[in-house]
């Protein structure tokens, strides 16, 4: 049962929501209201990787697993979060920087990395001149075994996107981009959730993310 | 913390997935993939209302509570499983089938309500036939102040839908439609969560709908 503070760590989805330069663009229209059919209903469309959202394999791998067929497990789990505030834009994430973290991930945690940079979701910088996970980081990631990294930027990386995502998805760790509000979760330990929608067959799907903290 | 079994009770959604007739029609789409751009990513244009989703008060009121302004609290609730699997097409539930469950409700417990109707989710009569929830009982569920009723039909009511929402929003009793397998739930208590998309400013959303049973 869960009962402990739940924290919001989810972008707002809106008509023209900032997106990836080459994503489908976010459109949040009225279908109907009230007055014309009775009822409020909208139609969204939306990129799978539309703000707050999970990564499946297939995102980068032809026969990688798609979004529907992950183990819910995979999204409910237990995590810290590392405080890499003092990064700045276009700074590499280097394994030294998570190294006060190790003990955390060696009994099994996952990891929200927090650096601030979703203060900027709504300027041009924000998907180009983000702090990124280095090479070398994604692959001690994938050396560790990590089941679930979390990020407030937009792309882990945006030069080496390719051998940064198949590093770590092509080694089972599932990764949550676009989450804000990091500053709001201390340093003790919590249950973070991620549920993607069940999109047969894709690559990704926006997602509700929060962190419950213990009571 | 989350450890038990989970038990996935949302609908797929798929290209052409089934819709109520006036909703806008879902669609996933190729945007890119391997070959073009480097990843695969998709386009999804989606109903708020979509397979398994949740109401909020906008849905009927025009000052009701939007979807992004629900207290995250209220979708991660304990709840249990009616069985009212006797029930035929066109069939009226009423307060005295849920007598039988009147303790879980009094001691604050959500309810989700087994038809076993998902089950003829491709088929025409899904949308038009199900059985529905009668007036008396959305008046008993608002007047017990029940937290959060889930449904394996489409719509709760398909002649008195303005009604039933209103009765059943207006009193604060949170809706989760088109639920799907509860027939692998069991009749313990269990913790149910069906987090929505942050949608700003608009009338529901669809969800990962999940029971997590006890350890």
């Amino acid at each position: 049962m869960i009962s402990g503070k739940i924290i919001d760590l989810t972008a707002e989805i809106y008509d023209r929501a900032p997106t990836m330069p080459m994503d489908p663009k976010c459109s949040v229209m009225e279908h109907c209201n009230l007055d014309t059919l009775g009822y409020n209903l909208t139609r969204l469309t939306i990129s799978t990787h539309q703000g707050t959202h999970v990564d499946a394999p297939f995102h980068f791998f032809y026969d990688g697993q798609t979004i529907d067929k992950i183990d819910l497990s995979r999204y409910i789990v237990r995590a810290v979060k590392a405080d890499l505030t003092y990064k700045k834009p276009k700074e590499a994430i280097m394994v030294a920087d998570l190294l006060k973290y190790e003990h955390f991930i060696d009994k099994g945690l996952s990891l929200l990395i927090h650096t601030g940079w979703d203060k900027k979701m709504d300027q041009k910088e924000f998907f180009s001149d983000s702090p990124y996970i280095s090479v070398e980081l994604a692959k001690w990631f994938a050396q560790k075994k990590v089941k679930l990294i979390g990020m407030d930027v937009p792309c882990p990386n945006i030069s080496d996107w390719t051998i940064i995502h198949q590093t770590l998805l092509g080694n089972s760790v599932l990764i949550v981009e676009g989450l804000v509000n990091m500053e709001e979760i201390g340093d003790q330990e919590f249950t973070f959730i991620a549920l993607p929608l069940k999109i047969r067959g894709r690559d990704g799907s926006p997602v509700r993310a929060i962190a419950v903290m213990d009571k």
